[in-house]
């Protein structure tokens, strides 16, 4: 079972228009309303590929409950700190001429002691049933910044791998944390300082490794992703997809590392799937959907350089 | 006490950013979340004005709860019927620089028993205890188009004044049924068909007038507004005001209006109260919003211009 803790969720509406204009009013013609968040889209891909899921986070208010519904009947199984907070709303809209409109609200402020019980839920129950625990998106609202890096000591002590994909501070005391594998995107690891301005990919993935994480990956956009483990580099590049919706192919590229290293395949294999299932997200509308037909014949169409990484 | 019908209400989130733009990811500095359609919109805007209130409408799921306790904390006093279809979400984004994305999503399909639930409570239990009643907003997806004009039916079997404000095909409909107002923009009435095309707002009040209500209000944005009894044409210019968010600012208009009659005022009186009530909604953000001060400021300067209307 793979853990997905997301502490920070948010109901994900995205609403289809034919065109996208300011000052004017939309009248969608399709609205689809999920859990979202990048935990509950890494835990939604990785269940399309066939892994077993738990989710987990701080969820709150009505819309909390609306979420763990809709959650449970996707099968996410999700095991939730929940509080009075009303859970935030995540907004996309899309027009059919690629425009979009994206607003992350942020959370309400949750208790401090909403954050305990979360790492005392993570240590006494979900880690120990756990293969695999990943940390995923923003911390709430209220949340120490440490609570990711707390939650990766947790992770090592009961021996479960963990893989953190994060920003910001939080990004800064998780990498101290030292979690086996790191997943961000280039502008995050150098807007948090994590690698040097104007790095490429593979530079700022192994200036993450130099910082004690097992490997790190770091995502480029079109131009596909790099990773290194401090003795390997490789470079990753985009599977050829007609993108609908590229929104969570970061989640998914998560997903698909997960899954493929939960089935036993070697590092690189796994880096292969992810850019798979991040490519399979793209084609598909919603964060985390993906067709695992379209990941299994993304997976030879990526392409892999492997390169050694420079000795320390 | 004014009831207010709103069928086909919504959760409202206004989303305050610094700069508006397409494909970027936009961190709203303040969300303002509140019980919304046009319905609410009157009641919360009466209910500023002093007016006791009464609001119904259909709601459902785990949303439409949390806006009956959100509508009963702003003294909405809702006695909606309950469905398990989710309430919908209208989303709204605001820049500093006056640019603005309007999301109005459709609701789900209600059952037609939500429907007759709705007429059966407003006959047995809402409409006698009301002065008079105002039907406003779309209808939710799978209500009768003729649900307003049984509702105006039931209303003047009460003997309870009743106002419409919609659109489309309700609208005709409605209007029909002859209600004691009809409150419209001139783009809704021309779109409807219910006034020639290019019709002047004062034009368009009287041909509305012709087919039955007992008089007609058309509003025609920044230019003011226009109003017909069949006897008497007004032209109403709109009161000077630094617009914050125009939303809501023809829902407060009829807010007003009907607080002005309640109050036992003349038609053309309650027409200033209803002008300066838009001008009052449109200085604060959020729809209904408004401080009676300043309404109280903008009725003076409301400029009415009294006219025959031309024998039939």
């Amino acid at each position: 079972m793979i853990l997905v803790v997301g502490p920070n969720p948010a109901i994900d509406r995205t609403a289809v228009v034919d065109r996208l204009e300011f000052d004017t009013v939309l009248r969608p013609s399709r609205v689809l309303v999920q859990p979202g968040g990048k935990g509950l889209n890494v835990a939604r891909a990785a269940h399309a590929l066939g892994a077993l899921v738990v989710s987990t986070g701080i969820v709150g208010g009505h819309g909390g409950r609306w979420l763990l519904e809709a959650a449970a009947s996707e099968g996410l199984s999700p095991r939730f700190v929940e509080t009075d907070v009303e859970t935030r709303t995540t907004y996309v809209v899309l027009d059919d001429h690629g425009k979009s409109v994206l607003v992350y609200e942020p959370s309400g402020a949750v208790p401090a002691s909403a954050v305990d019980e979360l790492l005392a839920l993570l240590e006494r129950e979900l880690m120990p049933l756990a293969e695999r625990v990943v940390f995923a998106g923003s911390l709430p609202v209220g949340a120490p910044e440490d609570t990711y890096a707390r939650a990766i000591g947790l992770a090592r002590r009961a021996h479960r791998p963990s893989l953190l994909d994060t920003t910001g501070a939080a990004l800064v005391a998780g990498i101290s944390a030292a979690p086996d594998v790191v997943k961000v995107s280039l502008e995050e690891a150098t807007g948090a300082g994590v690698a040097p301005q104007r790095s490429a990919a593979l530079d700022a993935a192994r200036a993450i490794v130099a910082r004690g994480p097992g490997a790190a990956i770091v995502t480029d956009g079109a131009r596909g992703a790099a990773a290194s483990d401090g003795r390997t580099g490789w470079r990753i590049g985009a599977a050829p997809v007609d993108p609908v919706d590229t929104i969570g192919s970061g989640d998914a590229f998560t997903a698909g590392l997960l899954v493929a290293l939960g089935a036993g395949l070697h590092f690189d294999e796994a880096l292969t799937w992810g850019a798979a299932a991040g490519a399979a997200n793209a084609a598909r509308l919603g964060a985390g959907h993906l067709d695992p037909a379209v990941h299994a014949a993304a997976v030879p169409a990526v392409r892999l350089e492997r390169l050694d990484d420079p000795r320390r």
